[in-house]
This record gives C-alpha cells, structure tokens and sequence, in this order.
C-alpha cells in the first residue's frame, strides 16, 4: 500500500475546503466602503479558518512525510479526520453570518475539538502501523502541542456562553501556538 | 498506458463530491441550538453520503492499486462510475431536505444502484484487461459484498413506498458491511 | 520542463468543471416524481456535458501520454482551453434551464467549437515541440475527427435558429463520433 | 522535504480558484441576446481573473521546477499566497457585478497588489532556502517584472477614484507584461 494516493485524496479534500470558504464571502449588494465593511465578521471566521485548515495541511503533509506504509485503519482514519474537517466551511459561515453568538461560536469549537481528536487517532493509527521505533514516533515525541490544544477547545465551548470573545481569543491562541511549523520532524530528519 | 492520471483524475472528482455536499447544510438564519436542529435530516444524509463516497474511494484505491496497465475502456468504466457518483450531492441533499419522503428515498437507493453496477462494470473491465490468472482476480475472488450489495439497494428502492425507514435502514447496513475494507486485496498482497 | 504538473492541474480543473455542473441540479421543493421530472432538461443537458467533458479528459490523457516535453506555448494553450472549458457549466445550465431555446443552444455551440479550436492549437503546439517524426505526430495523422467535429459545430450553431432539435442532435452525434477514444494513440504504441 | 505535495496542493488550491469564478457567471432568467449581453461586465472580469490566475500558476511552476528542497517557512509562504489568491473569485465577482465601480475596482488591486506581495515573500523564502549561487537565484537575476507589477498595482488602486478605466487599463497591462512566461528560467535551464 502506498501513500500516494492517501496524500493526493487529502490535498484535494483540503484544498477544496480552503477554496470553498470564500464562497460564504458573498459578493455584496453595495458598491462602497460599507458595503465591504458588513463583511468583516465573516472575513475574520474565513482567515481564522484558513489558518486552521493551513495548519492541519502543514502538519498532515509534515507526519505523512514519514510514513512508509498505510493500511486500511490509516485510510479510515484519514477519512475520518476529513469529514470533522470538512464542515469548517459550514461552522465558519454560521458563526461569521452571526457575528460570533454563543452557540455558532461554541459549535466552531467543537469542529475544531472533533478535528484535533481525529488528528490524534490517525496520529495512533500510524504509530501503530510504524511501531514505536519509528521515526514518526521519535519525531512526535511526548506531543504536547496536540494534547494542550484540545483540552484548550474544550474549554473554550462552554465559555462561549459566557462572553463569546474569550472562546475567539482561545481558539486564535491555538491557531498562533500552531502556527509554527511541526519543527522536531524538521529536525529530527535533519539529525 | 499509465494508471497515475486514471487516479489522480478519480480522486480530485471523489474529493470534490465529498466535499460540495457540505454545501447543501446551508448556514441557518438563526443563531440557536433549534436552528441547527432543523438541519438534522439533511446532516444525517450527508453523514452517511459521505461514508458512501468513502467506501467508494477507499475500494477504487485497493483496486486500482494492484493494476498494471489500464486501456480505453476502463477509462470509459470508470468516468462511468464517477457519473453515477457524481449524482451523489443532488440525491443526498433532495432526501436530506425532504426528512426521507419516498420518491427522494428511493432515488437515493436508484443512484447507490446504479453506482454499484458501475462499479462492478469497471472491475469487469479491469479484469478483463488483466486476465484471469492477475493479482486482482485472486484478490476478489468470489466478491460476495459486490453481489449483496445491488441486490440490496434493488430491494430497498421498492420498500421506500412501504416504509421510508426500512430502506434508510438497508442503506446504512450495506455501508456498515463496507466499512470493514477490502482486506481481500490487503492479505492477498501480504501472501 | 516535466509535464506532470501540467497533468495534474489539467485534471484538477477538469475534474472541478465536470463536478460543479451538477450544482445546476438544483435541489427541487417538492418531493414527488413530477418535481423530478421537471429537472429532465437539465439532466440531459448534464448528461451530455459529462460526456463532453469526458472526452476531453481522455483525449487529453491520450495526448499528453506520449508528450515528452513542454514548453511555455504550450502551458499557455493548454490554459486557453481551460478557459473555455470552464465555460461549459454555464451554457450548460442556460442551456438546460431554457428547454433548449435557441440562443443558449447556439451559445452551447459556440463553446463547444472555440473548446475545439482550442484542443486543436493545444495540439499544433505540442507538435511545434515536439517535431514531425515524433510518437505523436505520427498516432495523430491526419486527425479526422479532430477537423470534422468544428466543422459540424460551424454548422449546428446557426440551425439552432431554424430547429432547435438539429443543433441537439449533432451535438451528440459528435459526441457520439468520440466517444470512441483515440485508438490511432493506443495502436501506435502498441507497435 | 520533497515539493511534490506542495505543488499538489497548490494546484489544487489554484484549479479550484480558477473554475469557481464561473459559478459567478449567474445563469441569467432571460433566453435571448441581450441576457447574455447583461453578463458582459462579469465576463470581462472572469477573463481578466483568469488570466491573472494561470500567470500565478504558470510561474509557480516555472520557479517550483528549479526548486531542490521545501522548508517550514516556504509552506507557510506558500498558503500566504494561496490566501491572498484565494480572495481573487470574490473581487472579481464584486467588481464585475457593480460595473467597475470605483471600491471594488481598488479592492481588485489591493488583492493583486498583495497576491504580487506574498508572491515576491514566497520567492524570497524560496532564495534563501536556496542560497544565493543556486539556479533560481541566477534565473530570477533582477526580476524587473516582479518589482513593476506591485508598484503598477500601488498606482492604479487610489486611480480608480479618479477614473475606473485608468485602473482597469493599468490591471490589464500588468497582464500582458506577464503572459509572456519567465523565459528566464526557461532559458537558464536551457544553457
């Protein structure tokens, strides 16, 4: 079994989603400064949504880089990751179209909950194909950057309920703690 | 003839299937829980839609993978199976928006249907090409799940005028009995 | 200059064009056969749009198969007929939702002979680069098919003023001429 | 690091942008001439974006072709540019709706200006990547055209408010600067 395809699958289904956002960036009715202006909700959700769907990209392409093999339960697991994925683009507009009330709020951060738990099991689901001397799993190490954000999102949801900006806060705190690129596979490749 | 393009063409169309569906949960007006429970049924269909379109990509990856050679007319089969696939979004958000009335329901099962025969179509096809003695041949076998399957959906169509839920109930079985990948091609390779 | 991304990107348009078209199936209001019914042209229209399409991609693939090198030219004809093209789920859907009125199926017309006048410059300019001997020039021929089906087009476009039915049906009849692939291709290199 | 799936995805991210432009072209109520005439404006616009994007994607190959290895920093430069073009469909679509109005006609050059901005960002984290004796840098030499074309777009953004058409005539000029491909790089691997 390659991995060929399981990369080429998920570039296409995220890159479909990353493109699709813009669509909920509907072409306004005015033509002047206001008009673009009455976007601005939905213009945030869309760059904050492409961040995160640039850092699964970033992150996906980074532990498949070590991968030497895939089987069914990886396949699974994948598709899995990209279904919880594949609703960001509806999250993102209903929180946009609503400027950030507590429920859309909240249920952005449970996509982005279920998204990371689906990372995390397709992260075991490769370990246990590689074995735990891999490189993957060297490279992964003790992971805190996967387990802290979830427990993060998890708090964020309720918060949501009680002022909605402390949950956007959080889930743009995630989003700045990822957006360095998964460094140890970068370095322990280099060693 | 190579079989790289008959795969990457196969799967930027699965991915976008998979992925334009979500387009159909279109954003609520509302910003409460009640707005998103209207959206149910129609996030139902596309769960199990998108698992359909999953199981499709998943067994064209196991099948494709042990091809060697590929000619015009599994070309032809297999832009066939992507037509009917291609239907997917339309049926799925008509039986989604229509909470499973009976004409969408057995729609639905018409283009699972039709799917399914193209599907056996293109393996025909491949198999053909390959001969008898290939890898493929020894890894299908008998391929008693791609016999159940039509003969299924063939019985569910009518049943969607008796009782809607017995034919949702048949189409989420057959899923189920799918889920499990095609460990034929798997352990046959492993032989 | 390697060709694979030129592939990659030709299917990636492609496979979006060939999928998006079915976001013109509208989801119809009612649940019943007749709301069904009254998608029939659309369908059609869908239908034989797929088919076109199709053809494309397989002639392409066929094209591109024996290509050796490209060039800027031929990356810049290659994007002109994508643009066209791209074009196809618009007339597509004029053409559909209007039962066939004469303007949409003149306009259909009209993009199916510059998608021609496109393949066929496309063509020239991967036979400029690659020379009169090569694999190519000599599975091309005099390419019949390739000058028979503009000047067919040329004369649907205008008969759809007179019977709207005439221009439908040489539509797919030249559909029909291509589907065949190119044997001219496969044969040669069989050789 | 290899750039096979950073090509991948950015095609897929460019493929995308470049066909959903056309779901702007809305098809119109009307059947006759002058409902299509009614889309002129829009169409313009679709040309205009189109070109504009296959230059993005025309040159992207050309300097990813010459590239040996991928870092961190170059993949988020890259989605920094896939951001910026991923706005393209959305101004196109406002500027051709509203005529050319005088907001969206500067909205359209901020987005080229910082599409022309990420791209040069993008080059630099490629260069520095690849060190200054490498084959890009000697391709790239003084990158004339990549210096003008921001400073173009700088002029004609507060120009729209004057005049909309001196505006449109600078965008359209930048285009026919670029659609000439960078024969530099051509030309280097040629020697």
């Amino acid at each position: 079994m390659t991995k060929t395809r399981l990369e080429a699958f998920s570039d296409g289904v995220i890159a479909i989603l990353i493109t699709i956002m813009v669509l909920d960036l509907h072409v306004p009715h005015g033509d002047d400064w206001s008009a673009l202006g009455a976007l601005a909700p939905v213009f945030v959700t869309y760059v904050l949504s492409f961040v995160f769907l640039g850092i699964y990209w970033n992150n996906h392409h980074h532990m498949l880089h070590v991968v030497t093999r895939v089987n069914g339960a990886v396949l699974w697991a994948n598709l899995h990751l990209l279904f919880w994925l594949s609703l960001t683009p509806f999250v993102t507009g209903w929180m946009g179209e609503n400027h950030f009330a507590p429920v859309p709020t909240a249920m952005y951060g449970i996509v982005l909950l279920m998204s990371a738990i689906a990372y995390y099991i397709l992260l075991r689901a490769i370990l246990a194909s590689e074995g735990p001397d891999s490189r993957l799993a060297r490279a992964v190490g003790r992971d805190l950057k996967g387990k802290i954000s979830p427990a993060l999102y998890a708090v964020a949801i309720p918060l949501a309920f009680v002022n909605r900006w402390i949950s956007f806060a959080i889930y743009v705190s995630v989003a700045l703690i990822w957006l360095v690129p998964d460094r140890r596979i970068e370095s322990t490749l280099r060693d």
